[in-house]
């Protein structure tokens, strides 16, 4: 088994076989994270309805919550206009961020300081 | 002006210099799109209030809406735990898709088809 021909012809991958995937709450909208997938992981989020990517660190698969508990239960998956970005909707069980804060946005707020 | 050395000091980035930035409609909390920033496109998007982007495909910077007229006005700026994505929440003037489409996650929903 492996991914959708159709869906594997429109993806745009980087250099390294891995396009960004965006994580976002499905009902509070809240993002969550971004990571990465390969067509494998892709295929395995959307076969097994488990938020699943490819760790660059590890060099290995990594399904979401497996250690943590924290799981991803995918809503809904889509493909940006020009197929080199995927959005996760998910109900996030627990912290989404490894850091235990409920999003990896939450802890550094830039301030943005319009100059004339 | 260059971008605050504190928040450079912060920055990973790829091997082309960038880091990818979610782009979120602030009060709906709609994904509207990914784009990419180096330190420059950063220190543009937060002292101007414009949210400014490195185009890859044209190796160039790219104030968003100078030519379609869809601006985004920021609203807010973090950065993930890892210093490697910006999550920038704007106000969206007309389409963020340069299909016309409201986001560019709008046309392409793969099913989930969880297998037992």
């Amino acid at each position: 088994m492996s991914l959708d021909p159709k869906i594997a012809a429109r993806l745009k991958r980087n250099g390294d076989g891995l396009v960004p995937a965006i994580v976002q709450q499905h009902d509070s909208g809240e993002v969550l994270m971004l990571a990465w997938m390969d067509d494998e992981a892709l295929h395995r989020t959307l076969t097994t309805g488990r938020a699943t990517y490819w760790s660059r660190s590890r060099g290995a698969y990594w399904v979401k919550g497996d250690t943590s508990g924290h799981v991803q239960h995918v809503k809904a998956v889509s493909l940006d206009c020009d197929g080199d970005t995927v959005l996760l909707k998910v109900d996030q069980v627990g912290a989404a961020c490894h850091t235990g804060d409920h999003t990896c946005f939450d802890a550094d707020t830039l301030e943005v300081t319009i100059t004339p």
